[in-house]
């Protein structure tokens, strides 16, 4: 790919790629998605719990299941997941920035209908989503199963685009009196909060704190 | 509206509604967007920097100014916003959820284009992005801000969608001896990380701890 040289400093920090590894990373860390489609030429934009199964991003939504039947019509998606990471303080509005991993995954995603797979892709999403629980839940019942829709969609074709490191100031902006740098972000967990219908004494689990 | 007796419970943790402080809210909380769009037939969904200046979104992004130029050229779009609250432990696998609040806002976005205005504009943006750090920064050269593109969608036309709560179990499930609850979720900042190219010693900001 060709570059400008105008902004050949800039892309250092901003990478655009299309690496199976690194979209794995991404979704990997995700539990949300944004889904997009167009119905009647009107772009909608849904939010979705997702995860990886191999080479295919699993999709569940308390989304009504006219939204799971249209796209599991055969519409053409556009999932994509992004992780702030961090802001970038520059010396000026101008040239700050964020850090941040997103991906774009393109395609059609196929409703998962044979009952033995749609089983073993809920385990994957839930232990994505709550590591660790799945061991001390009781089985889904086959009404829950068929009262579940979960969407694949093949990890073939994306786009990944990373921001990583410091300000990329100008030179001619590196004696201004001000502090430059990145505050990182995280996610933190508080305090489990019991629930109120807990019919017995049970503490919170230790895997909670490794959510 | 009506209610399938079914749901009726779920709903009571589950609101979807177009109240405009609880929009507000929720995109005061937010520093990205998810902005979905139609270009010839196929569906995109772009990350870009959002923050709300009165009754309109503004959105910043460092996408490529094609797609700044599809969005402005009138492209219906549907822009998403979503907080992940916390993870909500029922005890099954299917009762299991997520609390969130999301809003999506449909309309067309529009280029701001007269210089006072963007100038404005901007400033909200950053004081939204990175609290307090406005006062500190140069003004931005007007070359600076011929090369910044900001769009405004007007905040009239959206949902919102909350899950707050508890998990919601069947009475069949409470008596199994299983833990209970929700983990709640929030940002943190992780320590300042100062630009390797500071020329002089400038401690870190007392407003950083604030973002």
């Amino acid at each position: 790919m060709s570059q400008h040289p105008d902004t050949r400093h800039q892309r250092e920090k901003e990478h655009g790629g299309n690496d199976f590894k690194i979209a794995c990373a991404i979704i990997d860390d995700a539990r949300i998605c944004h889904v997009g489609f167009t119905v009647e030429e009107y772009p909608y934009v849904v939010p979705m719990a997702c995860a990886r199964d191999k080479d295919q991003l699993l999709l569940h939504g308390s989304v009504a299941s006219r939204v799971m039947k249209s796209l599991a019509d055969g519409l053409d998606c556009c999932v994509t997941i992004t992780h702030l990471d961090g802001l970038v303080f520059a010396r000026s509005a101008f040239h700050s920035s964020m850090n941040y991993r997103s991906v774009m995954i393109f395609g059609k995603a196929q409703l998962i209908e044979d009952e033995l797979e749609k089983s073993r892709s809920f385990d994957v999403l839930v232990e994505q989503l709550m590591p660790g629980r799945l061991a001390e839940l009781r089985d889904s019942t086959p009404k829950e199963l068929k009262a579940t829709h979960l969407l694949k969609l093949p990890i073939e074709v994306f786009t990944t685009k990373v921001r990583t490191g410091p300000p990329d100031d100008p030179k001619s902006d590196l004696g201004l009196p001000v502090w430059a740098g990145v505050v990182p972000f995280g996610t933190i967990n508080g305090e489990p909060v019991t629930a109120p219908d807990m019919r017995f004494k049970t503490s919170a689990p230790a895997y909670l704190s490794k959510m």
